[in-house]
């Protein structure tokens, strides 16, 4: 079927280029004009304006916005909100808050146009893996979305089948799933963020006790010299922590075992923040959630002003003065 | 080749047949002989004693306790060196401290006889998929060795290879690793099983924000119905978060999406409990990790003694008497 | 001076006892008659309803309003904006979350009146001790209620002056302080609330690991008989761990060492969850403080669905089911 | 009474003088002979070497080691147990593993002679305001040695009596307990220590907190200057949170409310490790003691090898290249 995308930044070039592949007509836009020249050379319609991407797209028009999330996605769909009309279809694929879907949904349905959010997992690997899509809106707009989500989703391919499923029917094995009403999709996409900062952090502090372990001064108990590169291999073979996530930790150490390349400054996005609000406001208690959370701020800081309030702490009971060593 | 086992719990009895659909002569030993007969019966030869278990072996003796870390296999040990002779090798294939490793290897060595341990992952599917073999000790008894390690471990198999390996030879691809010597191989599987923890602990925050969002009072931040089911299958497919981990709570979900018939009242081993103290010696900060061993300890009390303490501070101060809802 | 007192909980009618006694004259309102009532017995001037509350002030009129947060205070201070006019105060001294101030502030002075919200923190010592109060709002409006703020502080007492302080003005040290604009006050008073919870979870798990350690089988490591009574009584003396919520806990366990009287069941208020919001908001690691809230979380449920995940996840790899010891 | 002090640091040489100042005889001796010279000076009387510090003492000799935690003080009391006689007494008041007490007051009482473990808080304030004393060992002895508790705990002072202690009697309210056998003194300093350390960091975690807010872009819930000085004041007025810790921060605020004397790097001791250790042993979730610890480890690092595991990571599968801002 025919697609809009704005937005043609990594993640929305790939999405355009796997739509393609998979025989679905894309015109596409972007602020910045050369994304747009590089996707028309690969077969897309080219946009060069916002009038001109919805001029372009027949009716009912589906347009999937792409974009960072905040202001730039907000403006984004007020500005399309102007053009659209009632029956066609707004998809938010960006990490959006979802409060802000449920809001949005609101504004753009009482002019009879449709909203649809979804949470896009896959990275740069999505191109090729396809995507696993967490979807929200009406279910009639979600069905009649179908093809282009079959396209976008890895599909069932050679991943085995969960035995007890047998019994259940859903789009889930094929990789995109339709969550819920307004937000759903973008509520499970930041969980899954969530989830996906603490599954990092396991194994980052799993590894730091090693490199830790090497870098001991010489006792019985600390002799080791473990080869990081053949353990994170070796546990993708039959262990229990075997994951994706695992798979890339054994690219990147088979690369360079002391990562020296990477600089240990980690970046958050809003999806991590929003999964610990989320928490609170349910009482549910996200201990390792947050506190890999917290590790990535920590991460970007030369020293806390906490950790300047124990240091002075320290001289004013004991007379410490403390100096980097 | 010929190798012993003694110890034959859910794990040593399934290493056994793996062992022997392999072409390896088994001998086998247990406290407790029903178990020994049922082996039999399936082609192991059996010991009516730990004498007998020893007379039956050839020498250099191949001797794999799996047995409870902790007391029973130290007193396994201790007794079966009293039986054997300098140049058999004893493998200790359980969840030993790898301290413990350190200690035993010098006391076994100075009587000729070599030590080996062996960190085992894979659980009740390690008998189909194979499991992860964690090494410690003497290269040239690791060497020798190789042949056991080789049918135990799952092989190449049908994972993909890592980039970046193509220069790297380790029989890590293989899913068996010589990790160092004596005591590494159970240093790594402890840190291994503390990252496991952590794992779990991740997608379990993470669900329970979900059900949790399913029972919020309806408002419209909150009026999902989400299916945690089709959100585990979804989430196996071309997301960052996919694991062994997540196929297993997939599995779960599908059954019961409720896991009524689970308790929540969650054990902990050692080697949880030993990975923190690793981090603490080393001066490692392991937030996730401890924050994950510290639920299980929760999971086991009806209220702690610290939550006794917050309630008569709170009544203290402010007056307020807490109860049950 | 003349202050109205709306809301005559715990906290109010003491507010309105410790005004009295510093010969303020408080006109007093409740939804309930009966407290109106009882401090009419002790010299309060007593309304009969909104609208005869407004009555007997006098211009400018002074509202102390002390209620529940969220909406009971919202549809307070909007009912009395519909009474007041330009030039007349109303006070928040509840626990309002500071965005609610800021919002509120911007309506009210919209008409004319001015808007002021205290962080009261004191709980039912505050009649005795005075009450430590955190205050957001106008300068001049701040100024003019400071015989207010005064009398309901401790003042300077005998507690000892900072050394380093001798440079400063401020009625800090007389136990009240102007903390900013609109919000400053509670959103000062949410952080101490924060820091509190984790004071009391400070203490609690030390108590802990007290009350375990003398319930742990013995062992040479572990035979004491540690009387926590004496220990957190000694700790009052001279150790670097004092406070007054030692005090508190030194109290109860004088009173009853084993804390059999109290549930374990911890309530928790909104201001600890939204510290954590505005730590999440600024980026600031904020490990301990949400610790000490998740605890509360978990300490009035009686399995959390993580925890049934992670016992899910445990039977499905390894065969072990779970049950109540 | 007549004692001897080993080892003449600052809170050796503090407690030589509280103890001089209650008119007991002071035989001191220290590895570097300037500061035995000095106390010299001060009424105490000099040792030149460990044999003269011995002959000098009348017996039962009572011998104070007041040196470094670990081999420091291992070799200090093995070198007094030789010269020793049965019936002396060595008391270490040093930061010893109560696990080390109970193994060498195991050989020590072999030879006849006495141990007492005391755990010492009060930095360097305590010799002023005298010093909290834990203590282990057998009653007989402490009971002997208690002229020398009294004079160096802080007394009953003006800190005001606890309520429902009435009817208690113990030495406690004086500053100083005998807590248990040999290792209870210091298994309570252990746990002092560890609360010790998450008291810190909840007041730490609270003010950068409030010093980010000042930081952060304007907005309307981000405008306030909050003043850190003052706030620590106000808060030891009356609040809920007031403490000693908090009376140190205050002191160091109003030196410098930027704190920017202080580095950040903030050391840690043997107890806060082993509070957690013991935490382990017992199975008893320490979430905020632990978060404390691993804040102190994090602060003496600049990136840790887990936030490259994480930067490496985000490159993998996001392309994410990590730069410092």
């Amino acid at each position: 079927m025919q697609i809009g995308v704005f937005g043609l930044g990594r993640m929305g070039a790939n999405i355009v280029r796997r739509l393609m592949r998979a025989q679905h007509e894309c015109v596409v836009f972007n602020r910045t004009p050369d994304k747009v020249r590089q996707l028309e050379g690969e077969g897309a319609i080219a946009a060069a304006s916002l009038a001109q991407f919805v001029h372009l797209l027949a009716k009912p028009r589906v347009v999937w916005v792409m974009l960072p999330a905040g202001d730039v996605t907000e403006q984004a769909i007020a500005a399309l909100a102007e053009k659209l009309e009632p029956g066609d279809i707004v998809i938010d694929g960006g990490n959006s808050y979802y409060k802000d879907d449920v809001r949005r949904a609101k504004l753009i349905n009482a002019k009879g146009i449709n909203y649809i959010d979804v949470g896009t997992s896959g990275g740069v690997w999505g191109l090729e893996r396809g995507y696993c899509l967490m979807i929200g809106g009406k279910p009639e707009i979600v069905n009649y979305l179908d093809p282009i989500f079959k396209s976008l989703a890895p599909g069932i391919g050679d991943i085995p089948k969960t035995p007890g499923r047998e019994h259940l029917s859903s789009t889930a094995e094929m990789g995109y799933l339709h969550c819920g009403s307004h937000g759903a999709g973008h509520f499970v996409k930041m969980v899954h963020n969530g989830v996906e900062y603490a599954l990092m952090q396991a194994y980052a502090e799993g590894f730091d006790i090693f490199r830790s372990a090497n870098s001991q001064e010489l006792t019985e108990d600390y002799r080791y010299d473990l080869n990081m590169a053949d353990i994170s291999e070796v546990w993708r073979r039959g262990s229990v922590v075997g994951s994706w996530l695992l798979d890339l930790t054994a690219m990147a150490l088979a690369e360079n075992p002391t990562l020296s390349n990477y600089s240990g400054y980690v970046q958050d996005s809003g999806e991590g923040r929003w999964t610990i609000m989320a928490a609170i406001e349910e009482a549910v208690p996200a201990d390792v959630l947050s506190a890999a959370l917290y590790t990535r701020f920590r991460s970007r800081q030369e020293h806390t002003f906490a950790e300047k309030i124990l240091s002075a702490m320290r001289y004013k009971f004991g007379g410490h003065v403390e100096q980097h060593s």
